[in-house]
């Protein structure tokens, strides 16, 4: 197949130069039917668009020769479209086995990695039965665990997308308003900091205000996969969220995995959604609604404390989109979706500490200490992997965060 | 005075040319010591940055022969901070007195108006005590009417900015699933279509993350005051709206006013902001606390249906902004806060026609027709004054919205 420019009518060639073709470490994630998206920069230099392979990175500016790629994130190429889209990755799979030109080439410790997306507005949906049916069993004891309108709609609303941070940046405690015993607040750092596991869709290709998307127009607009950190302080969204919602609880920090799988790699993850009842209003429905076959892993310290799995979420991507569009709102470029917790019904399957540790009453034991929320200095990393088109595993881009003092 | 540039280091003189002095009308409320900033298209020209001066515009970028003000938002100029922000305003105070090349002048109804900024996160605050109390009263009749938190922080949330649009625009009637007296929704277009007169504040200088600003840091942050209608659609936000707050009840349209009035020409309209009971915490208190006397009118069909008055406002601005950044998230250029509906005690200052028509219980009567929520075709315009500099009113620009059918 030739490397030169076809529907994207960008491309020039790669030049001709020293080259080297890449080697795949044996297990990696990262392999040839992967190839992720992210920004990076060489040291000192700008940041441009770069692709996953093994423990390396692919300059697509160098390795395809188009400007596009020179950009301090996906947006001029997500902009273009799916059918672009698959042109682009059907030459980075070309590439991939190839002898690039060294300079298109840099080992992954050589560089260091920005946010890949310039976000617009940024969702958080709540598509998790059991996260749903747990939080509801802690915040309502005594009554029905679900609200009424859960198994109807998926539950969402806006977060901070200036907030959104590239994975390994470091998460400040926050200071805040914090729920007591009583009707009055105190002030302080949060004492019941906790993480959400989530998995992130980044729409590519926008859609414009008055025309809802229905089911089936997902990958058309739908660029890839990311992994979603969402901090939550507890105590501060406890006593700030009615009658409005979550917000300073939650505006401090959301962390994004530094790659974005595209839609393609994951088609071997899609497995038919979990059934739901009741049906969901026609415009919820799908010819064949699906899921995505994806473990999460939570590791707080290096043990990990939780593997949350995907496969179970009630509400499916395809709806999320759909239903934050039946209103005719238009999405955008770089707009960020996120599933909300992912959790299992086990304690060793839920997202949150909120849910592992039951609100702070059943400690968990991390290398053997009693652990509730986090504390100053613990590091928490999430990882995920699914199954890849060549039947290995691949791995999601990690989402990492360490916790400073207020 | 000297129109060539100072701080800003950017201007190069006025092209000598034809030229033209603008006759501001008596009464208007674009006066010369008002001299908003918006965006503005010459018919089948490219979009850039005007002042609008009685009824004209002011094309910047030829009057003060800057490139920063060819541009189709005011980000540019905003991201430079308040010392440039000061310095142009002198420089447009001085080229409003004088003859200016005609071409840099344009009639206000040969111009389009654009959106004036590229906005980066909306936050929508609830900072009306009448607005709250009333809410309170129509949803919990039999309980408080302010929940705990009410009165110890300005309660807030995000909203969409993808769907924030200019003046003028149409508002298509959103669809949606319904709240009914059971629970189980219906679907279709909303039946309780509902405005929220408010007043906007937009970031112009941003700060960054991990870093909070507090009330005395207001004036070298904000850049401006807009109008917002924040149309609301009652039945798809009593359904939706648990336990997340707001979504597409909010997200189908926001409008903003065309015109950006800079907070320098609302000097005089700085008056005490009323007693808070009890003392907020230290974070939320001012020095010299302050309000805005603005006073906004609904205009429902061309019949005013209420006048809301800002200056019972409260939660100042300035707490609103300190509270939105005290958990360290950041601000960005472009970023727009807002007020909530402003309402006062009595029907006709209510800024909605939930309160207006108490949640359509008891409708008004509208060019001698009952009536409770929109209807298509219905217009709405929302305007507003203020003492100028001067001894006079000014006048926020307008926001106007015509809904049309799903």
């Amino acid at each position: 197949m030739d490397l030169s420019a076809g529907d994207c009518d960008r491309g020039r060639g790669v030049v001709l130069n020293s080259r080297v073709r890449i080697e795949v470490p044996a297990g990696s994630g990262f392999g040839r039917t992967h190839l992720p998206y992210g920004v990076f920069r060489p040291m000192g230099e700008q940041p441009r668009v770069g692709v996953r392979l093994g423990d390396s990175v692919i300059d697509l500016a160098v390795a395809l020769d188009d400007p596009m790629f020179a950009q301090p994130s996906l947006n001029a190429f997500m902009t273009q479209g799916p059918q672009c889209w698959r042109e682009v990755r059907e030459r980075v799979t070309v590439a991939a086995d190839a002898e690039l030109p060294a300079a298109a080439v840099h080992p992954i410790h050589a560089v260091s990695l920005d946010l890949p997306i310039e976000i617009g507005d940024y969702v958080d949906f709540y598509a998790s039965l059991d996260h749903a049916t747990a939080l509801g069993r802690m915040l309502r004891p005594n009554g029905d665990a679900l609200l009424p309108n859960w198994r109807h709609l998926p539950v969402g609303y806006h977060g901070r997308s200036g907030t959104v941070v590239v994975s390994g940046t470091e998460i400040a405690r926050p200071s805040g308003q914090r729920k007591t015993d009583s009707d009055t607040p105190d002030f302080g750092p949060s004492r019941r900091l906790d993480i959400e596991a989530e998995l992130g869709f980044v729409v590519g290709a926008g859609s414009p205000l008055g025309t809802p998307l229905g089911t089936g127009d997902f990958d058309a607009h739908v660029f890839g996969v990311a992994l979603v950190d969402d901090w939550s302080a507890r105590d501060i969204q406890a006593w700030e969220g009615q009658p409005l919602g979550p917000f300073l609880g939650k505006s401090f920090a959301t962390s994004l995995s530094a790659w974005v799988t595209p839609l393609d790699a994951l088609a071997k993850a899609r497995i038919p959604l979990p059934p739901q009842d009741p049906e969901p209003l026609p415009y919820l429905r799908d010819t064949d609604p699906w899921g995505l076959d994806i473990e999460l892993t939570v590791a707080w310290n290096g043990q990990v404390v939780s593997t949350p799995p995907y496969r179970r979420m009630y509400w499916s991507p395809a709806q999320m989109l759909a239903h934050m569009t039946v209103n005719g709102a238009s999405t955008r470029t770089g707009d960020l979706f996120a599933s909300g917790t992912v959790s299992g019904p086990e304690r060793a399957e839920r997202g949150s500490l909120m849910e592992i540790t039951w609100a702070g009453t059943d400690p968990v034991t991390v290398n053997g200490v009693q652990r509730t929320f986090l504390q100053d200095g613990d590091e928490v990393v999430i990882t995920a992997s699914a199954p890849a088109l060549d039947g290995t595993r691949l791995t999601l881009g990690e989402v990492r965060g360490t916790v400073k003092p207020a």
